[in-house]
């Protein structure tokens, strides 16, 4: 699943639920030769699921911004 | 360098040239108890080298901004 350069996009559906609490980190993948969508992957706390999330989805802009802005200081 | 949860903080410095254009993926990863700040990990295209980037630069918001928004359709 993350062996970087893939062949095909990665995502299949996107994730309707917001489940930025649970969230350990997030890949950003620009449009690329091999995928004609920005795609943008969550992996979970716990678990280490990897959810497909949707750039368009406001909730999920939300918690890009805020994943900006965080600091624990 | 990638194995998903690390015991520390990945980043020792940031990329000051503004390097988007070279970006072929980006990794956030907020702030949690084993690193006190927000992590943002670029992926360069071509050479897969890792490249840390400053959450507070403007240039890296634009970055990220403009990856949300990419479509190829």
């Amino acid at each position: 699943m993350s062996l970087g350069v893939e062949l095909h996009c990665r995502c299949i559906q996107t994730e309707s639920t917001a489940i930025g609490r649970h969230i350990e980190k997030i890949e950003l993948i620009p449009a690329n030769s091999h995928c004609d969508e920005t795609e943008i992957i969550a992996t979970l706390k716990k678990t280490g699921q990897e959810v497909c999330l949707d750039p368009e989805a406001p909730w999920v802009k939300r918690v890009i911004q805020k994943i900006l802005k965080s600091r624990r200081r």
